[in-house]
């Protein structure tokens, strides 16, 4: 075990800097050009779905319950409700499947809220001011969003299990402005946690003071596991609010761009009948339907939820060594310095790594001035400020494992040499 | 010839009556099940774009300037810019494709000027008041979405070459709450009429008295014509506007629902390349991106422009016989009795009727009650109502040829019916 920095003397630190800044220019002369900054599938992991390619052509069968090559039916045909409704253990009569991008269906609820308001409630828009809890490390453009409507984002910890649930209590059942909070609740991004059954429980229990609070439940990691023995498992957040009679608390989110196509997969809302009826109530004024026949070979290419859990495994295979290399490379260049900790998901799409407070930012443009690009410090947090400066998110999925131990090695001596500069600096 | 109804005596009239209402009777008698009330292409139309899903399978080279089946680009590929600039006229950099439906591009373009204005103009929403010219009779949906707003709409009438332009400019011009007008200038929905040059470029020169005034030009039907050498030719629009300056006036919509497949086409805005920056700096923080695939299918499936104008004329071999079933009918049944007026497109997919006044709401429940369905009288007017109660659009493409003679023919007892009762009780 390395002894921790925060131990050694001056001249330690001083003879340990000059090793580190040693290794930084090698790497640096090698002149790197990696991208561990977003959540991409790696080429490997589209191959695995090309099969789906082949599931509709010119002598297909198109018919669902109409033709899915005309116009018909905005909120999906009943075999993608289905698939999507045993994702995410819930009726189809709760789905509505959307378009490419889930993403887009949160800005468009939110969008949707802001000019028209929940189940005629005063539109948000309209409303003197409106907050939002954001879990903090959480994803940037769920703040972005935020921003674009000018929502005021309140941070709100996570903790090992979830959000920090007291703050979330206080928030929402007492302040009638606080309209939203975003979760990510299994494989959060960045964290890579889980909600245990409490904090579901909880999130399922609150009695908001504000009729038009909803709970933003972006569940993008919900069959992104690791392993097909050792998987997180949430609480169906759905049942668990109508066991506490609060049937309409959540809006639920979900795409297969991780699972299929990124850009050309199915994505879905899913909520209460009511909150369905609600949404569709608007929906219908902007669309007359979405992509049926990619509905229809997502539907057709799986069969059911147990082809889709299948094909994640495939994709785990490819993704589960990438971690490996990650989580090897940060213990055996920064175990027991004392100078970060991360997360050890077991799913998901990232690692969040926090340094000693005020290195993020240096640490990542250290790296990227060697050529290795990292999500941009304070992505994780609203408006881009993290208080600390300490979070960064690492994304392993994109880069081959060789190049991926290349960015983790030298991001290990970026973190080293930001840190000695910093311990030196005191 | 037959007699007009007009200078028919009471006694004749009657007469006229008891034969009508007894044919009408035995249509009813029928049960027929007929729908003639959307622009939905018949199902042999949707055959003509079954090779277009043999172009891409699992051995497909899927590369444009990214890997199109994975994150990435979000105002479309190169190829499917350029295959849509083509189409309408522009440069690619004037173009942003993205997902399966203009209807919702459009609705997109009028939610972000309410929420956040036009290049960086206080937003609609927070104006004291927004209108919108509408030239009537138009398009229901472009209507309702303006109703969703709250957006004030008002009435420009439609001439044989396009809206009133006096009124246009009148408004435009003066009135800086007068925020946009729509427009679908080439076969327009319903009257299948096209703008003529000196329309196109009265439009082109209009001096907005609103900086965030813009033409909303919906060149739904572009491509859209029934021979190929007798076609409506519009100026195209956006060089037009650059002539007079006013580069940033115009945004333009299309797709290729009634090209290729309806709800798993590609649609696109183009507009300025000032306009494309201002929606694209908000568009990112809604997706991130459309899905690229089915644009890579659609510029692989057509080649260039031409392949889509030779597909066109595939699609016009089935939609010219429909139309003139409908027009011979009219002509036929109601030709000379002064009970009726209708358009005789060349193009598009509507031909327009207007009755008597006061009639038209009549003809179309009593259509309705023998089994034929019309789109709802007045649909063609803002708020649904249709001041003289005389327009009914009439969609011929989607029913069999012997579908639509059937419907035709009881449309014109109806037109009859309705007429005598109305003649009668005067």
């Amino acid at each position: 075990m390395s002894k921790a920095y925060d131990s050694m003397s001056k001249d330690e630190l001083e003879n340990e800097l000059k090793v580190v800044q040693k290794k930084y220019d090698e790497y640096k002369a090698l002149g790197l050009k990696l991208d561990m900054s977003r959540g991409k599938p790696a080429p490997a992991q589209i191959e695995l779905s090309l099969p789906m390619m082949d599931v509709l052509n010119s002598s297909s069968d198109y018919m669902s319950i109409v033709d899915t090559r005309n116009y018909g039916i905005a909120d999906g045909i009943p075999e993608a409700k289905k698939l999507i409704a045993d994702i995410l253990e819930v009726d189809p009569s709760e789905v509505i499947v959307c378009g490419n991008s889930s993403l887009n269906i949160m800005f468009d609820v939110v969008s949707k809220a802001m000019n028209k308001g929940i189940m005629g409630e005063t539109p948000w828009g309209k409303q003197s001011k409106v907050k939002f809890l954001c879990p903090v490390p959480g994803y940037d453009r769920h703040f972005a969003i935020l921003q674009y409507f000018g929502i005021e984002m309140i941070n709100v910890p996570m903790k090992e299990d979830g959000p920090d649930m007291d703050m979330v209590e206080e928030y929402v059942n007492n302040d009638s402005e606080v309209k939203g909070i975003w979760c990510v609740p299994k494989y959060a991004n960045p964290t890579g946690i889980s909600y245990s059954d409490e904090v579901v429980k909880r999130f399922a229990a609150l009695k908001p003071a504000a009729k038009d609070f909803r709970i933003f439940w972006d569940n993008a990691y919900c069959i992104h596991d690791f392993y097909e023995d050792n998987q997180d498992k949430i609480l169906p957040i759905l049942s668990e609010c109508k066991k506490q009679g609060n049937d309409d608390l959540v809006y639920m989110f979900c795409s297969t761009s991780k699972v299929t196509f990124p850009g050309a997969g199915i994505a879905a809302l899913a909520t209460s009948e009511a909150n369905v009826k609600d949404y569709m109530s608007q929906l219908k004024w902007q669309t007359i339907g979405f992509d049926k026949i990619n509905m229809l070979r997502h539907a057709r290419f799986f069969g059911d939820v147990n082809g889709v859990k299948k094909h994640m495994m495939k994709h785990a295979a490819l993704i589960r060594p990438k971690f490996e290399i990650v989580l090897k490379t940060l213990e055996k260049e920064l175990g027991g310095l004392g100078i970060g900790k991360w997360t050890n998901p077991i799913g998901g799409y990232f690692i969040s790594f926090d340094s000693l407070d005020g290195c993020a930012k240096e640490i990542v443009k250290t790296a990227k001035e060697a050529g290795v690009v990292m999500t941009g410090a304070g992505a994780t947090y609203p408006y881009g400020k993290d208080p600390k400066d300490s979070n960064i998110r690492i994304a392993p999925t994109y880069p081959t494992e060789e190049e991926l131990q290349k960015a983790c090695d030298l991001f290990a001596v970026c973190v080293k040499l930001v840190s000695l500069k910093k311990l030196l600096a005191k």
